[in-house]
């Protein structure tokens, strides 16, 4: 359980600052005491502005809560506009850049009352090449990324929430190197306004917490989905266990995970059932990398022609990849994996969702390279709902999740899985740290 | 024929550009000329940098040709961002405003020469709430929106090619209005980074020209399809008539309009058959209505939050309809429409493209209003590609179109048709003005 108020999820938080039980000032405090002490080794942000936080707080305090975030500090991953704090997007191409106006996502947040703490750290416009983020967990090791910010500063205690983005892995797969819940949404129900484009028909914005209840409680604002209290606990859950085609490849702790995983659901009652996806499905991946290179080579197509050396080496051999791609090739594999999203439907009709492996192993050493998207980026391309959670401790002690993947649209089905997962089955999600963060104790 | 410069098709100054025929330099001077002595009643521009026009030019003029564009004067709607003109949306509220990048769609025309002239009108945010522009035919009519600008300068023989974009009917129906040629392409093949969206699942950036080779031109730019020299003339078109559930509401030119171009067809040796689509196609008007109000309500969290003053009555309402939607209802919306995506596919097979009725009626009076898109808004739902072409003059003699579908991707297949009909069945596109327009005569 939390012991200092930056430990608290935001639904607790939301909670007790409407009952007056605490000030969002004090939350804000010790989420800003927590990162005055940790941002030297982790470099979660990419901007902070505590005084702008703190007045906002002292705001929220004064006015009765007038939704559901209110007074909640959330951070904000860096390729997502926002009106009173520079939006870098990992690039020196954007240095200090101030945007106009809030990307909707965070107008929205705004407007149930969340308080923007700060922008987090991502790979240069939510690519590969990453930031100077390290894993709370292991400072040799990478957070993960994209959006290696928003994973670290959720996992060390900075913020409870915060919105990331994933275009292959980039919301699941730092989630799980960093031991949080990470989640997509079904593509095209978060507004984009506001957005970064890494890869159009992939780019998905979602977000990072401890509680899968934060997720849904975030998704109720950004989606006008039912509030989480409507979330309903499944009688009899029935998973889907789909090693997909990339199990052949999985690492020891990666198969150790997801086996974890099943037997605890198993012994809670689940039903469990072997899913093997179509054979031409493994031809996925190659369709998203055409996509994803295709599209970033247009979404860059400004930076591209004004600023070439500025963009990395690895941005510049996605973008040229991108270049030698016909326009036929790239409709063919839009068209592919569209054909893919309709086969998958039937195959969902038995079950309430998937657990499939989320992760190639634990964060690699090394803060150059934030791992390999395949495993979670199958499931982008086919537009699907899709949480990790982290399920065991891989050999050097890192965590390693599990993601449970839904048919499209059914993110709260996805959602009360994984809070079904947690508390009846006892994976561990929320992982703890070792010690209490904090020095701003909770009020009795 | 073009008798004077800012006559010419961007094709063919394209060629001559390129063959040194004619200099970049005087095709601008001929445009802005024009646009000096026509944009005080037209008023299709949103903002124009002569000098920076004709910097541009000169500068083409000094290097040989790069690109399919080099050196052709282009307008952009004022929802696309450029970083070197404002961008003003139609809305006070970002009057003045300044992006930072160009749109992606406008930095590959211009890497691929294109000289952009000036921004073009829109409604507000791309909606319903008209700006200042007149229809060239007719200055006491609309000339239709939200991409009235693009429609008139074109018309008006300002510029040869003008980017729109598509939510309901923004890119087609002010095309038919002004007589020129409007292009809507498949959903998702023009990169959309930079844009403003309206609503996002429908918004399209697409293309005015007076010839469908402009377009085809434009399109190999912008979605990297094979150049308009391999668009191959159909041997024996196959055309669908499908006159839509709208047909039972559809003015007496509209039915003429249909009526007259399938008769050219079926003259020149086209195929023509009936296509009836599925009964509940007539549920789409709502679907999309659904989907708009929704997106938009999105779209503008931030002025709605921050500016709501400095909104239309028009578009207050339909952010208020989308605010009253439910997130369930709206995905329903978007699944419905997917739906109804897969069920039109094979309708389409034994038919190159669909003639359909375009818009309901002439342009009408005043300009407070710029007409109803639902002719257009289905197809623009369906994610399909398609074309206006000028077909009649309607009862107060302003031009009346008509629209040529096909398939999602076929884009190609669709302005070869339209190209055919022009050409081979003598439809009249590329509507002639009465009288020379320009004072700079073509070089012989």
């Amino acid at each position: 359980m939390a012991s200092a108020l930056n430990e608290l999820s935001a639904t607790q938080a939301a909670r007790w600052i409407a009952d007056g039980r605490i000030r969002s000032e004090d939350l804000v405090r010790a989420c800003l005491d927590r990162t005055a002490q940790r941002e030297p080794e982790v470099a979660a942000w990419a901007a902070l502005d505590p005084e702008r936080a703190l007045a906002a707080a002292r705001q929220a305090d004064a006015t009765p809560a007038a939704g559901p975030l209110h007074g909640v500090p959330i951070g904000i991953k860096d390729v997502i506009d926002t009106a009173d704090l520079p939006t870098g997007m990992g690039s020196p191409i954007y240095a200090g850049h101030q945007p106009r106006a809030d990307a909707s996502c965070v107008a929205m947040l705004k407007a149930a009352g969340a308080i923007v703490l700060g922008k987090t750290v991502t790979c240069e416009f939510a690519g590969s090449a990453p930031g100077a983020t390290q894993n709370p967990w292991d400072r040799e090791r990478t957070p993960g990324g994209s959006s290696s910010g928003s994973a670290a500063a959720v996992a060390d205690r900075m913020v409870p929430l915060a919105l990331g983005t994933q275009t292959g892995g980039s919301v699941l797969r730092p989630a799980s190197f960093c031991g949080i819940v990470g989640f997509k949404p079904t593509y095209g129900t978060i507004n984009r306004m506001g957005l970064k484009f890494a890869a159009e028909s992939l780019d998905t914005i979602g977000m990072m917490a401890r509680d899968p209840e934060d997720i849904a409680l975030c998704l109720h604002v950004l989606t006008w989905s039912p509030p989480p209290q409507s979330l309903d606990d499944p009688e009899r859950l029935r998973i889907g266990i789909c090693r997909t085609p990339l199990w052949d490849k999985a690492e020891a702790e990666t198969r150790a995970a997801l086996d974890h995983a099943a037997q605890l659901a198993a012994a809670a009652g689940a039903e469990l059932t072997e899913i093997d996806l179509p054979g031409h499905f493994s031809e996925l991946g190659e369709a998203r990398a055409i996509i994803n290179d295709v599209e970033r080579a247009r979404s860059l197509a400004w930076e591209w022609a004004r600023h070439r050396d500025a963009i990395s080496p690895q941005m510049v051999r996605q973008v040229e990849h991108g270049h030698s791609v016909s326009g036929e090739r790239y409709h063919a594999a839009l068209r592919f994996a569209e054909r893919a999203r309709w086969a998958l439907d039937p195959l969902l009709e038995g079950v309430d969702v998937l657990l499939a492996p989320c992760v190639n192993g634990e964060a690699p050493p090394g803060l150059h390279y934030a791992g390999d998207p395949s495993f979670q980026g199958l499931w982008t391309l086919l537009h699907v709902p899709t949480v990790s959670l982290p399920a065991i401790r891989g050999p050097h002690g890192m965590p390693v999740g599990v993601q449970l993947v839904g048919r499209r649209y059914s993110d709260l089905q996805v959602l009360a899985a994984a809070r079904w997962l947690i508390r009846r089955a006892g994976l561990h999600g929320g992982t703890a740290m070792p010690e209490s963060t904090g020095r701003h104790a909770i009020p009795a």
